[in-house]
């Protein structure tokens, strides 16, 4: 039996577990992220897995970043919210730890999660879509994750959905995580206390009062309690969704588009609106099956599930398969 | 040595020829497609393959087609431009012909052959997009055509680039192909011919002096010996062209991106608005490997080439691998 850690790298916590063969794990350990030094990321990832063993042998390390990992899964390129940039950190970790050490873009690994043990078990070609702070992914086909030529496929969260549109940090306008994210829902938030601050009231207050502290969570929150300007923001992200989803559904033709991550614990208040849109506007709706649309079942911890599996199924591999 | 016969079925014409394992082939036999009459087009087929035989035998068909095929690749679930509505053709021409037929999207069928003899040879993951009166392609991935869950992955000519923009006959609004093909040229053309007629004058003389009567291949044409107003038209065309291949390539990233069909034979003119659109939109840009953006090299008979190709692949494969 192989004994994996996985480990999810956030732009705000780093979270570590033991995960077995069937994917099941303890309540993780958990390290705030030092977004600005990489050093201290290095040595936060080490104290955690080393916590984690808690004296006992361990075999593999997969680690989920935020970040843009090459196709050897070894060097982080660049990660927009954290200070790594050409990071060799799988053979880093690998010396200080003592074990095979295996990076993944953290929606790739929450992705890769869904495929094995979660909704998007048995598909041949699965989508997954985060909806977080910001908005990734993830691409399962035929038992394997598609990461493209340089490791950067299921990038998905600057498709320009509206040219001249929003300006998005990137540095473009219109991305679709300018439209269909938590970052969205907080900009559109403010935007609406700001004009009408009566019907964005049930909102501002779950933020502390402070319309310009309001994030995409309070929005989420509100909606779930019912208010109905909340209901209103998240529903226009929810078509942003579907838009989005209809526009990949046209590139690759998935059988299954699992949404996960923090916007998506809305449920059906984002769900219904996605899939609507998506119903309305995919390119020869009438002619063609289509995909379902889904809630993620893993929750919150679903990358560092997928990076521990990712790193036992590379070692368990023969060498002639690698 | 397996004989096999490629056969394109495009909206005005069928063509055929035997094609060797090197993808090699002569002069194809044609015959006008009638576009309206399903069995007539079967008819076609059959006069083609058994006028191209010679009364040698021949092992396997392979039918590129312009429309929707099935992941058996046996049935057309629908042509936009010819009377097909689910028809098993695949079945219906290998009773008549009494050899396995394998039936393909024409553009996929075209991206194989890109991969296998031209432009794409050795790259792992290869997109190619075809260009013509309107704009599809094909994905190939580790040595495989990537064709979705429903055999219509690569058919992008109706990714939304411009929410609200033009009308298409898909029934949506901004479709890619309206901005990037031979019918938009020809639209672009038109409305040029009849706000500026002045300026618009030397593409409607090579439409015989008919501005409705002005083609996309018109508007190449002019492009070709200089024409002013045709570069701009071409020019804008080709930085769409780069838009749309930068959204593809953050779900995607592949390693090179070929362009085919009627409208990449001015080569240049719509190449380097392309690139240039596509290195300044392209997400991330700074951080990652661009992908090659080149002209197809297999000429206008790319799908028949192909698909007697693939056909060929399917019948040489042991039954396990199938």
């Amino acid at each position: 039996m192989t004994r994996a850690i996985g480990v999810d790298v956030g732009g705000t916590k780093i979270s570590a577990a033991l995960v077995t063969e069937e994917g099941l794990y303890r309540t993780p350990r958990v390290l705030a992220t030092p977004a600005t030094d990489a050093e201290a990321i290095e040595d936060a990832i080490v104290t955690l897995v080393h916590g984690v063993a808690d004296g006992q042998h361990v075999d593999v390390v997969g680690v989920g970043a935020a970040g843009w990992i090459d196709s050897e899964r070894t060097t982080v390129r660049f990660a927009p919210h954290l200070a790594w940039r050409e990071v060799p950190l799988g053979d880093r970790l690998s010396r200080r730890l003592g074990v095979p050490v295996l990076i993944e873009n953290d929606a790739n690994a929450a992705a890769w999660a869904e495929y094995r043990f979660g909704a998007a078990r048995g598909h041949r070609l699965a989508l997954c879509i985060t909806v977080g702070t910001g908005l990734g992914g993830g691409i399962v086909l035929d038992g394997e994750l598609l990461r493209g030529a340089h490791g950067l496929a299921g990038e998905w969260g600057h498709l320009c959905v509206v040219p001249g549109g929003r300006r998005c940090a990137c540095g473009n306008r219109g991305c679709w995580e300018q439209y269909a994210s938590g970052t969205a829902l907080a900009r559109d938030a403010r935007e609406l206390a700001d004009t009408a601050p009566g019907f964005a009231e049930g909102i501002v207050e779950l933020a502390g009062r402070d319309a310009e502290a309001v994030t995409g969570a309070d929005v989420s929150a509100a909606a779930a309690n019912g208010d109905l300007a909340a209901i209103e923001l998240v529903t226009e992200a929810g078509r942003w969704l579907g838009q989005g989803i209809a526009e990949i559904t046209s590139v690759l033709d998935p059988s299954i588009i699992v949404i996960a991550g923090g916007v998506a614990t809305v449920g059906e208040l984002i769900l219904a609106p996605a899939r609507s849109r998506f119903a309305q506007v995919l390119a020869g709706r009438r002619h063609r099956p289509h995909p379902q649309i889904v809630a993620a079942v893993m929750g919150a911890d679903a990358g560092l599930v997928g990076a521990a599996d990712l790193a036992r199924l590379r070692q368990n591999r023969s060498p002639a398969e690698i």
